[in-house]
């Protein structure tokens, strides 16, 4: 099969591997559509740095960088086989979404294991083909188009986010990023009934695209700081800020913003080493909750709520490209601004 | 009266300055006891800074540094007057202590305000006299030697850490640092029912303090991590770290050490820049509380549990010393491990 795999030190080639042959327990899919996610960009780029930190952190540390690694964790795919001794209500034809995980095996000493980067064994969705577990695999319902059921994935992390920073209906809530973790969690508020949501972004664009997720305001940081539009807008009603920027000086920026007994919720995931000022997060008391992932059950919640609707995720769409086009659309995505989600589409000709 | 004043550039002096009149709502106390708080020593060293990060963080911000400031908010005292006009049970002769502030008036600005420290017009318990609030003095129970009672102050500020991390009986706790604040969470930690409550302190005094006041296990983190002990005496159980140090690195340390889902009280009050690594919190899906001072309510219970011995305070007193000895205090306190908490007692004669 086709595929974009990252080989040797940070590069992505386009090659042909071997198809998976699936196993009990397991399906075989074909890649309908799989996002680019900033991680994805991150990995690519710091592999080594992130294997290195993640060594005590989970299920992500017996990564071999010198082998091949297909990535690629937000997908949709249809089932094309199913492996031997599998009990499963999947046909062939069937359209899934899953958690890019495959429950422990022999060979993962007892470990459930990642899919699509962090894992030389499980390929992603940067392939025509991948395996995954019929266990974990859920169908998309009937007439959702598998492009908006790819959302899936990212739209979770914005669904748990919400809930583990404990905000309540009629809350106010400020967002710092409106990339697609940060509109993520605009929609996830906005369903919530979180009022009023006021986004930030550097990016004309996103401003745009986080009002139509659901935000009430959209400011441009230079001009005014979130929390000022917060205090112009609903300054009485208790505040959450959300990071979903997740580079450095934005965890200070959000203890420094903060009001007094305010809460932080980071979902960005800030790689490098960052620099904060405790003695201001303690005199105003702050509760620093940090997010990462989601559930299963916030899985197929956030699969529901885009194939009703309440998620419109179709405007985070902002383009599409085959295998070929993928070291292009990496690049693409290294300067923000330009795009939300580009998705992969095996079936696509070469660009 | 005697007095230690903080003058000019970081300064202590000890001088003869007018002694306070009591107004209406206040009464006017002989100081008998007052703890040198770590507070303290940071404001003599940085005022400077402590004023400018705190401008935006509450009441401490209208501090004029050229004019005298008279330090000590950890205090007990004799009542010696009453302001005219006062409706009160205190009678000359009760022993108080009391939160360290003073409610709003006229010149205030409608702001509440410090006592001791953070305030040119509301002197602390370095000097022989001060003024408290008729409202906020609370009588020490007879029998309850008022050095004792000069700890409610830094007791309840770990009775407020361990309410404010949400730690549950059973649940086990790592304190990092077994200074006052630290030695302070041990015991209410203790109280609730923690358990183990494992401390860490470079100190062996500091770490036989942690064993006196409550601590499970004390541990040199040079030759054993506190993480480690607590997995080594009750690893099963769900664990909350107190950062009760306050130096670069610690908050670092308390994310690095905590497990999966792990929580982390913050006490230790770091004023200097500190270096995390969000993405290791948000692998690992921390909570980080920060917590400051502690309620009326939390006050007054302390000072009941330290009346009952519930909190057998005593160990802590390291050291007493008059007015003319508090300068030497400073000193001697800045080298850690030489002491806990010493006592200022303006009736001992000159050192």
């Amino acid at each position: 099969m086709r595929a974009v795999v990252m080989r040797g030190a940070n590069t992505l080639v386009v090659d042909d591997v071997p198809d998976p042959v699936p196993r009990a327990n397991q399906i075989l899919v074909r890649t309908l559509a799989c996002g680019i996610c900033g991680s994805d960009l991150h990995f690519l780029r710091c592999a080594e740095e992130i294997v290195e930190l993640s060594r005590d952190l989970g299920p992500w540390g017996s990564l071999d960088l010198s082998r091949d690694i297909i990535m690629g964790h937000e997908f949709s795919a249809e089932v094309v086989g199913v492996g031997s001794g599998t009990q499963t209500a999947l046909r062939p034809g069937d359209v899934v979404v899953s958690v890019p995980l495959m429950p422990a095996d022999a060979a993962s000493r007892g470990r459930t294991e990642p899919i699509g980067a962090y894992s030389n064994r499980w390929g992603g969705g940067f392939a025509e083909l991948m395996l995954l577990s019929s266990l974990l695999a859920i169908r998309v319902p009937d007439g959702l188009d598998p492009r908006r059921a790819a959302l899936t994935e990212p739209m979770a992390v914005g669904v748990h986010a919400v809930r583990r920073s404990g905000i309540a209906t009629g809350e106010a809530a400020v967002v710092l990023g409106a990339g697609p973790v940060g509109l993520a969690t605009v929609a996830a508020l906005r369903r919530l009934g979180a009022e009023p949501i006021v986004a930030a972004d550097l990016s004309p664009a996103r401003r745009a695209l986080a009002l139509t997720m659901g935000a009430h305001e959209a400011v441009d940081p230079r001009t005014e700081p979130a929390v000022e539009a917060w205090r112009r807008l609903g300054g009485g009603r208790p505040l959450v800020i959300f990071e979903a920027v997740g580079v450095p000086g934005m965890l200070a920026q959000a203890i420094r913003d903060a009001p007094r007994h305010g809460r932080v919720l980071v979902v960005g995931a800030c790689l490098e080493q960052d620099t904060v000022r405790p003695f201001i997060a303690v005199a105003k008391e702050l509760d620093v909750r940090f997010s990462f992932g989601y559930g299963p059950r916030e899985f197929s919640d956030t699969l529901r709520a885009i194939a009703e609707g309440t998620f419109d995720v179709a405007p985070m769409i902002t383009g599409e490209v085959g295998i070929d086009g993928v070291p292009a659309a990496f690049e693409a995505l290294s300067t923000p601004g330009e795009h939300c989600k580009i998705l992969v589409d095996p079936s696509r000709g070469r660009s």
